[in-house]
């Protein structure tokens, strides 16, 4: 089934304790398309970027089968760029510089074949963004819509942020933001009021703690994978989305015990992401390489009492 | 088969931002003694107290199975006291006040009939007289030796610490200490550096996030079941580490695969600690609730993936 991806696509300058990378594609909607690539190859992509944009880049994403029909290249004008530099517990992070540019203008219309995707992804956007995509869909009530945002829109535009929240499906956010949104210190009860404000799922992301599902009083804990190195965490929460996303999307089925199955998807594909710097890894995996990782989940975490 | 269970037995004062209480009976020996308590009655105790403890708790003890002839009353003497307050976060806290009383003689003698134990759960408790304690076991070898300990011996006495922990087969720390003991950040790496220190096992405690156990290669994570309401984590990893090593004491089997049992086991008994202030909620269990509960760590964590 199709998969609608809407968010930033970006250039990235980061800076690890472990190295660093200048100037390379990044972005929230770039790191959801790659991931769910390896699930789908029905992605629409909706997203803006300037002339400076390498053309290969956008090649390669259409080999992948991503749809590039909503990927408006600006003239005379330049890519979003971010540049930040991450603290030794890898976690909290420094902005180094914001240059929203062809962000600013931003203004998605979905090509009329993208308005009957069946599952859509909002990327971190403004919230006002992220309801004028919903806006745009033939079939809200039809689409699967999972949203993504931070603590910043809850800072600035909490009331446009909850009335987009209230016609979404999932919602994926981290702890903080959770506790942020619902004002709430217990998960639990801060599950809860989420669920009112609308979702009926809620994926709370805790980053090397792991991710978790909640629907009603269902809760499922999928651990991140302990790794020996973690080199750079940009993308992760994005990677994990479009790999939850992309097998819903494959799938079809959004069932609890599926999406269940899609969480340790989305764990596997973050857990390739913060190996390398940048999208590195993640353009570089396979059927074999995937599947393999997942095992590894269940290994993890299989105990056995009678 | 019989548990040696040595550390503090104590007063705690102890405010959160849930209530407090108020001189109420603690310490991490006493936490470890009523955790295990519902896996074996076969509890050899030691430790210290003064005048001032209640007889009635001692009773209760007994009353467990848990033979004190290790726990010396000193005349004229108080009972070590602890006084915390916990932060916002219910993780990091202030000690309000450390009256060691007692504590700061603390000698311990093994009577006879205790140095034969099948298990030991050394408390945190100066490396030196965790070292006291293993020098008067008949048989080292034949005892399954687990050790707790925190980052203030790290910083003044890490020389001696590193000798005791070489002697142990099983070492339970937080996220933080592994980190400060190995210099390492990642806990994969951590744990590879604290195996060739000696302990066989490696369980690093991560709170709110669960437990993770450590083995050659192998890697298990018990996630932390998510609750409501936590009142107090005062004697959370004591009562963990009672569970855990209670568990194997009753069954009598140090493979990879029971410790896996062992861990939920624990993390079981953790999660009723935190519910109730003190000792309240541990000192009203019974099986059925154990069990029950045990059961809802199998549905947190199961997935079926092809």
């Amino acid at each position: 089934m199709s998969l609608l991806t809407v968010g930033t696509v970006a250039f990235d300058s980061i800076e690890t304790p472990f190295g660093g990378v200048d100037k390379v594609v990044g972005g929230a909607c770039t790191y959801i398309s790659w991931a769910a690539s390896y699930f789908t190859d029905k992605i629409n992509l909706v997203s803006i970027v300037g002339e400076d944009f390498p053309q290969d880049e956008l090649d390669q994403l259409k080999a992948r089968g991503v749809d590039l029909e909503g990927l408006e290249i600006k003239k005379n004008a330049k890519t979003f760029f971010w540049a930040g530099k991450y603290h030794e517990n890898m976690i909290s992070r420094d902005t180094i510089t914001t240059d929203l540019n062809v962000l600013d203008d931003f203004d998605p219309v979905l090509p009329a074949k993208f308005k009957k995707s069946d599952f859509v992804m909002l990327g971190n956007l403004t919230p006002a963004i992220q309801d004028q995509v919903l806006e745009q869909l033939v079939d809200t009530e039809g689409a699967f819509v999972a949203l993504d945002t931070m603590n910043f829109w809850m800072d600035i535009a909490m009331d446009k942020l909850k009335e987009v929240i209230s016609k979404v499906d999932v919602l994926i956010i981290n702890d903080e933001e959770a506790r942020q949104l619902s004002e709430e210190f217990s998960l639990v009860n801060a599950a809860r009021i989420i669920h009112q404000m609308g979702p009926e799922y809620l994926i709370i992301k805790k980053g090397e703690h792991g991710a978790m599902l909640f629907q009603d009083d269902n809760i499922f804990y999928a651990p991140a994978l302990p790794l020996r190195e973690v080199k750079d965490p940009t993308g992760a929460g994005d990677t994990f989305a479009g790999g939850f996303m992309g097998y819903l999307a494959k799938t079809g089925d959004v069932s609890y015990e599926n999406m269940k199955r899609a969480l340790i998807y989305g764990s596997t594909m973050a857990s390739f992401c913060v190996q390398e710097f940048g999208l590195e890894n993640l353009k570089a995996l396979n059927d074999k390489k995937i599947n393999d990782r997942v095992k590894l989940f269940s290994e993890l975490v299989s105990f056995d009492i009678e």
